[in-house]
């Protein structure tokens, strides 16, 4: 490089020399086997060493979307996937592309905390009423509110009350994730569902801001955390027996048209063959 | 560049300047609306332009695998891709990663054919001795031939028939795919099937390789022949209420197997919590 | 299927039977040949046959954006990706990806022009006063217009002009076309720019606007596009001596900060080992 | 489902009830903040309990290839994607994609150890003896062996060693481990290349096939070990002001042949415009 101009590229990730890569400046032979993976995640991520509480919270995140058998969207996918491509690469790319605005992905959740807790924070409000006045306002004009219900979970999700133990038992739970549970707690009041859960993805999202992350880190998060799942998936349908899955007739229905060809071309302008 | 150094890029399908640009040396200005698509492809991949039979040969394989209903694996991978990221561009390439081994990649077949044809042609043998001489071998190797057999067709693979004819009629068929056919017959006369077709992906890519594709640029084909199908199902799945799509209890059993963690993490070895 | 129950599946596109694919109604052994590759891509989307004139728009539009060499993101990264994973589906797959907010995609332009077209018919107003008080509104938000500007090209987008002829001669080119137009008229002109022009991904979108595709369906249609492109430099790639391809240290700088792990972990609370 | 028929879908990765999620049989509620990462995703894929030592092992593999700078196709290819298409499903999976033959991939190496290793004990020949014959074999039908040689390190590959030690203490390193060590030994002597080393991705075979993971799944565990740092580089992608990535013009050069369409046509058949 010649000093003056700035280089087309640049990282603050690693880097590497000829003896080691250095990760966020700690050289990666010293981390191997020292700091946990989810440890490893938040330094790669935070582009800093967590606190021990911050590394089991990020455990017990990892942990928190590891399977969700044959309801998940992209585990079908990556299935269906395999059976005509046999490859795990294949297989997990498509898994991580299934996840979106509708499954595994808090970074909706993620902005909507940020945004209204920096508009909460500057109200000066008290967090009950403002929370009632905000949902008040999302009502009126039909907008959802992310991370909220669950198909399955009814007043419980399993998964989201441990993720909330934990952040509670190691410090990390705060001020945000109070004031998305008082949004929660307006809109089932509001909307008389008592029953809506704060969904695995909303409490992910809650932690996750607490901590740092942007959105796209919390789905980026969320999708290392659904992986084992996908690899296990993967795995088992590549040792079946199965190839080319399709949708079986007894789930299947189809119009099953007839239309004439020539007919219908020269309708269209196209002139006889 | 200064001119000593190697460039560490080059490439010699386009370049850009500030009015136009040049693909493999043409103005696209020109090519749009001059140019059939099929055509332009054949310039893009095998960098000169085809003769019109070669042009048309191209519309037609490009043609010959439009769809295939919810009986293919990619496609169904793309919706349920969808349900979950309502994204074209996610529910496009799960459809392309599902290409492969199994289903809709002719690169195997295309390896297949240019390899053995080149031994036939070297051996001096009589195509029809040669062809039973090599399936006998791969027989007895325990090998399969790429491009043979169909799940739903029998005698007569629609599509592939299509293919021949306009291979022939277009000028385009030639010694390789006669000796791809020698193979054929040999093998149904040998195995006693003597139903098993020559597949759409067989024909397809007896038909690339006398056009000089390599088996890499025939799956390249091949994916871009199947989309505009995917384009159809992705609008139609995201146009559909459907969300969350899962593989419905009907078709599912599970075995639901039930154990104790903190017993089983004992005797692993991990001392009690 | 038992009569009552509503399937899980169902799609208009294709069906299956012993004899045939039917696409849309039609035998694909029929299509093979007859229809040209573009009219089948409007057929499977559009659910109808194209007029002969809708059918070369097609086409002009699927030669428009064929490549643009080294110059777009999608490109670099199928080329990356191979030169580690050698593999067409692989490359093809990323190349789709890369396709976005920023680049290729017309649902944005799409959407934009769908909804204010609306508007403007709705209020009775003539074209190119409603047009500007668009615009300023637009402005006054801090809004972009999709569509408009290019990195390379000024006055004139030589892609985007063909289309436009094309779409006249075709008799495609219509209302919903003219009024786009008329919002990148008052946009040059409030904003001083008048070297700023509409790009091919903006004539693109207005032109499928007027033939009724969805946002969606657009980008589905601008990656097809692509595609010719994409193949041919993956194969140029694989045939390449490159493997693993990296950035050259003579367009990247690193920070090589160094940090003493043992130390910052007992900052952050760990204990030493 | 009737008691009868075979259902189309079964797996024994997971199940859910209406109170939880059960991961192998175990309560995923259970699960979180009990069991490491590391150990729910060898529980997940070997479908039983790892050991502590196990865990401690499955936690160094995943921290081992966190990240390599700019230097790792998959790595550049994401940062490409998402300057193009802003999305963290997007750059994680075009990440994904990029691991294959050349990069990243355990499973060759894992084929290769599980095979030869099956292949020795059968032999009953002593370690050393059966190596050197293995390589001297190898060597003469110009095949190489997976896992060996890296373009940055000598010698030692910082990553390698500390599996090796890792494994060596947690008591995993096995009689697999030994013998492609001694393979490995064989084949620098008769090579003579005293300095190549066996890399990350070879050791981490070696460890996995003595974990009884499956060559695919090893390919699935590499995975997930990258991707923290894919993450990392996206998020910091993200947040440049950098759009629409391309290659530099310092670094490429192209033939630029300026060719006449019209005359090409005319000779390739097609007549005059």
């Amino acid at each position: 490089m010649t000093s003056e101009a700035k280089p087309y590229w640049t990282t603050a990730v690693s880097d590497v020399d000829s003896s080691d890569v250095y990760v966020r400046g700690y050289p990666l032979k010293e981390i191997v086997g020292r700091l946990p993976f989810p440890a490893a995640c938040f330094l790669l991520i935070r582009a800093r060493l967590p606190s021990p509480g911050e590394a089991r919270m990020m455990d017990a995140i990892l942990c928190s979307v590891l399977d969700y058998s044959l309801q998940k969207p992209g585990t079908v996918a990556a299935r269906y996937c395999v059976s005509g491509n046999p490859s795990m690469v294949a297989g997990m790319a498509t898994a991580v592309l299934s996840v979106g605005e509708y499954t595994l992905a808090p970074d909706d959740a993620g902005r909507f905390i940020t945004e209204t807790y920096a508009v909460y924070r500057a109200s000066g409000e008290p967090m009950a009423a403002q929370a009632e006045k905000l949902v008040a306002a999302l009502k009126s004009e039909g907008k959802r509110i992310p991370g909220l219900g669950h198909p399955n979970f009814r007043v419980i999700d399993p998964r989201a009350q441990r993720l909330k133990e934990t952040a509670i038992a190691e410090g990390v739970w705060g001020d945000a994730c109070d004031w998305y549970e008082a949004v929660h707690k307006a809109f089932i009041s509001l909307a008389g569902k008592p029953d809506l859960v704060i969904n695995e993805v909303g409490i992910m999202a809650a932690v996750l801001a607490q901590m740092g992350f942007t959105p796209p880190e919390m789905t980026g998060v969320a999708i290392i955390s659904s992986l084992p799942g996908v690899v296990a998936h993967v795995s088992e349908e590549l040792q079946s027996k199965q190839r080319i899955r399709v949708v079986p007739d007894s789930i299947a229905e189809y119009p099953r048209s007839r239309k004439d060809l020539e007919e219908d071309l020269a309708s269209a302008g196209w002139g006889r063959k």
